[in-house]
């Protein structure tokens, strides 16, 4: 499948808005992919059925979940947590997609998680930055990764985790091994 | 033993500055624990003892963790978050405490961990509020406690995640298990 039957394929499931975002991923996904030497249209594709999931029913993830064996933890998470997961598993089985890195970009674009690939950091970077996210803070982020993939990738989860422990939003665990993972790797910038 | 017996056997074990601290955890424990209806001797005791192991070794922690079976993910690391489990295990061993709820109060000082009782955050609290602390923000946890015990916690647990995010220093998972269960018992304050 290429971008317009992927596209058309994804409209029908999210309202306007959210395809309008997922164009901006879409975007900036491959832009950082050609700045940053990574397979254009492995970014394409992530980018484009990132969301694919998003609206759907969470009694339905939950049952996704538990039938094909994932991550029983899941099941105590509302949908911002379910739709990664189950949104990888709808690539794999309705798309017949097999690229492990392009399953994992979807899989953990809103936690993210420890040990990051290249199309991983781009996807879940350019989730948060695409140029219809509006925050404070999100120029900051934009100009950081023009200079470097992981300091931006650091200041991305940093905001992410500072933004839900702000706004008293449970955070998932993964998401702090990710945080643990890309402090680590460099404490200077 | 005593108060004053507790007191000589840590003062040899810490700088001047740190007793100091430990009196003034000592102090606010006491005076929170009358307040919420905790039993005093205990908050006394866990209060004295919480930084026993602050200034041990960290290899030598790290021996004691492996010796002891202590969670084998303490040994990666460092003297922040293992002094508060190696601090019980001397509290166990070297004063005869057996009382597991002040062990646990010394055990997860720093950390928290989800299901507090009402001990263990009464020395969460009153090591982080105690009147020595100076750091923005610890008056209003100070008014915080004055009115709610489980709303300080969970100010004092979203507090410290924050700053640990901003100055880009690790966090300890089961943090993030406090952090998580303190946010979903009440998320109206």
């Amino acid at each position: 499948m290429g971008r317009d039957e992927y596209l058309a394929a994804i409209k029908p499931r999210m309202p306007e808005k959210r395809y309008i975002h997922t164009i901006g991923v879409m975007e900036t996904a491959i832009y950082l992919a050609q700045k940053y030497g990574e397979n254009v249209n492995s970014a394409e594709t992530a980018a484009i059925l990132h969301d694919i999931a998003k609206y759907a029913d969470e009694d339905w993830m939950r049952q996704i979940v538990k039938e094909h064996k994932l991550d029983p933890k899941l099941c105590d998470w509302g949908s911002e947590i379910l739709h990664g997961p189950v949104g990888a598993w709808i690539a794999e089985t309705e798309f017949n997609i097999h690229d492990v890195d392009i399953l994992n970009s979807i899989r953990f674009h809103t936690t993210g998680r420890a040990g990051m690939s290249k199309l991983e950091k781009i996807i879940y970077i350019a989730d948060m930055i695409e140029p219809n996210r509006k925050f404070d803070g999100v120029e900051k982020l934009r100009k950081k990764v023009e200079v470097d993939l992981n300091k931006a990738m650091r200041a991305c989860i940093r905001h992410s985790i500072a933004f839900l422990v702000h706004s008293k939003q449970p955070i998932f665990p993964v998401s702090i091994e990710c945080y643990n993972d890309v402090i680590s790797s460099d404490t200077t910038a």
